[in-house]
């Protein structure tokens, strides 16, 4: 049941492709791929750092949830992902620990991924994702 | 040059003991150790996911880092460390990008790590350290 890495860190910014450039330049990363989730109003970014994923979240909507975020906090981290095996039955054990969940069930994220967040109230700040490779 | 992992995530939490049990009792880790670091005012608490640590941060004073970020920002995460080699050169080369450092030079940090943070005014928000092992 323990997760097995850090699947992904989500970094909220405001112009992907200026973030871009500094996770390039100055830290060396390459990013392999950029993404439109519209489910979730974002424009995603990827970067690989051993077997983490950073993952910049830019806003398409100032509605959608990055947007809020940035306009009520700023730029900046915004949730980490937990890999984990067996997500729907974990979500379940969490909630029956009182843990509030925002996914009471699995759905699909970027990259193909099946996805559930936890409630950072429940988490002591901390956006908390669970992600499973389903081609795993 | 490019950052071979992602070498810890720090999170700041009001009282290490609960946030403690969350992370084993919900999450499934476990806290291998607990350390105090004077100077930066705070009591640490460390979790493996991976090849990344977890890294809790209680603030022992609140005039100090994580007092101040939890009285500004409430709980939750505070920052990335990426493990790098070569820091001290890395450090030079990033304030030549016009970065802003924190740390112009590397200092001890928990651990035994060196260490050096960027200012997040450079960084899109995000509170960045670049962490070397000097015993690799």
């Amino acid at each position: 049941m323990k997760p097995t890495h850090i699947e992904h860190i989500g970094i909220a910014v405001k112009n992907l492709d200026d973030a871009i450039a500094y996770y390039e330049k100055v830290l060396g990363l390459t990013c392999y791929a950029v993404e439109e989730v519209k489910d979730q109003k974002v424009k995603t970014a990827f970067f690989k750092v051993g077997q983490t994923k950073l993952e910049l979240l830019e806003s398409t909507d100032p509605e959608g949830p990055i947007g809020k975020f940035i306009e009520k906090k700023g730029e900046g981290i915004h949730h980490i992902a937990f890999a984990v095996e067996g997500l729907a039955e974990k979500l379940e054990l969490i909630a029956e620990r009182g843990i509030q969940l925002i996914d009471k069930t699995p759905r699909k994220g970027a990259e193909g991924l099946n996805i559930g967040f936890l409630h950072p109230k429940s988490t002591f700040g901390v956006l908390t994702e669970l992600c499973e490779n389903p081609n795993k």
